[in-house]
């Protein structure tokens, strides 16, 4: 029972921290950012209005208005009048876009402009990738027991053979989140984006929960939206719990395919051993193996490691 | 020595299909979207020369003009007259492309502009990715040997404590993937970009080799640049082998945990076991253990297990 205490304090202190990281990195990204695309927005205008100004317009000044006109534009600046009000860098568009970093999906509708921003941009994934590849492990392990395990076994307990109650459960498990995760957000995205068709929606969510992020679509950057930056909140929770549900997804996969003996015959290392909270956890008895197994040989016992693949035990 | 021979055929065949994946999807892609770049750039370009030939240029006209322009942009179509010349969707541009797709960087420089070209994506990704992360994993694991296993075991018998010898080699091995990874092809990308200075060039890595890809700076863009198309393909291999040696430290930083005892403490699960070539892969002990457990518990014996935490009794 301590165990179970000790494991979701843990978890807790998990997502605080990259709650609390993401906070941190907005608040630098925007001190850093936000005066350089406010500088180059007035450069953008200015030119806008030369270009008005100018009594004929030729070929080749056309040419260098557009080249600037572009080059702002990679960079989230748009010279379009419409788009010339909101940030790209007020704090919820930098933790947005803090977020699209560490979970490595980045769209790229906004990069940072400045050389500080760029080595910031290193130095903050550096750090924040691999925490949030861990954050996300720590999650996915403790819905683990109350997705997979407990419904394969439930599954078991109706009378199926394990092999098809891993399948069955994994094709159940593959329709909810797809309706969830998929479906539903691209509804919802078309219809709060003017612009996007249905399919667009499930392109995006795709693009997005395999970490591609093309950003060929990127939600909540009409700054003519309503409530803005709280979507922009929603899409940071949705991209976090959408990553957790595929992580799921490819560990059931994983543990389905050690079980039926594809890893070992495509001889790939089989999905890491599961932790109980209930039991003493695996790594510590493996730990102390490697720490005493010159003085102690004792054998693990399989039936001792709570795993997905001795669920027909139970 | 049979399996050893397996385990190589296995990752040749691995890789072959890579590659005719990476070949089959830039066919598909470059036929659906190729015509529709064709159809975007002359009316982009017909947009361009229409606006040139109005009499009075007014702030409506420019940002109807303006909207097209950066909306073709946006799909790696440019206005510009120098970069009018080549296709983003030639058959290696297409394998660029789909090497980003299914790698998940994504840079998004070109995106699809068709529905066929997105639903294909869904359709192609959905299958790549995971055979992508498959490869990595296959081809990992046959250089953890060699790069990890064997120089950790020759350290530890210069006299090396085992914790020690893991921490100097992981440092050593970090040194090495930054000098050939970051530092080496930040100098060459710096030299061959014009517009690219040596820090643009290690953000490009570090974004691009984290798979965050945000597509700010993408090498091989500029149509006038030589050899363009063997230059897009070397950056392909270096994508491909770059993120193999990211999986290797991310590997190698995973086993040094688990062997310092940290995930243990936070309660995450442990490193999978190594498959040594030369002995029976413990996937098959699990399976079959699996399989007849119910009449047969023998266990599992750790030093029967060959791994990195198990070194320091060769």
């Amino acid at each position: 029972m301590q165990s179970v205490c000790r494991s979701w304090l843990l978890l807790t202190c998990f997502v605080l921290f990259y709650v609390i990281y993401l906070v941190l990195g907005a608040l630098v990204f925007s001190s850093v950012e936000r005066p350089v695309e406010d500088k180059l927005r007035q450069d953008v205008d200015a030119l806008k209005q030369e270009f008005l100004n100018q009594s004929c317009v030729n070929a080749a000044s056309l040419e260098r208005f557009l080249l600037k006109v572009l080059t702002a534009n990679k960079y989230g600046v748009s010279v379009l009048g419409s788009a010339s009000v909101a940030s790209n860098w007020d704090l919820v568009s930098s933790m947005f876009f803090a977020n699209t970093l560490v979970t490595t999906v980045g769209y790229g509708y906004t990069a940072p402009l400045s050389d500080t921003g760029k080595a910031f941009s290193i130095l903050y994934a550096l750090i924040g990738v691999p925490f949030t590849m861990l954050v996300l492990t720590a999650c996915v392990q403790r819905i683990m027991h109350p997705l997979v395990v407990v419904p394969v076994g439930h599954l078991q307990r109706c009378g199926m053979q394990p092999r098809v109650a891993t399948v069955v459960h994994f094709l159940l498990l593959l329709a909810v989140v797809v309706l969830c995760f998929f479906v539903t957000p691209a509804a919802v995205f078309s219809a709060l984006e003017p612009s996007w068709s249905f399919l667009d929606g499930i392109y995006f969510c795709f693009i997005s929960l395999c970490t591609i992020g093309l950003g060929d679509f990127v939600p909540a950057t009409q700054p003519q939206q309503n409530y803005r930056q709280l979507y922009q909140l929603s899409v940071i929770v949705y991209l976090f719990v959408g990553l957790m549900m595929m992580f799921l997804l490819l560990r059931t996969i994983h543990k389905m395919a050690d079980l039926h003996g594809l890893t070992s015959f495509l001889q790939l290392p089989p999905c890491e051993v599961d932790l109980d909270d209930d039991r003493k956890p695996i790594v510590e008895d493996r730990h102390e193996a490697f720490l005493t197994e010159k003085e102690d040989m004792r054998p693990l016992e399989p039936g001792s490691q709570p795993s997905y693949n001795t669920i027909n035990t139970s």
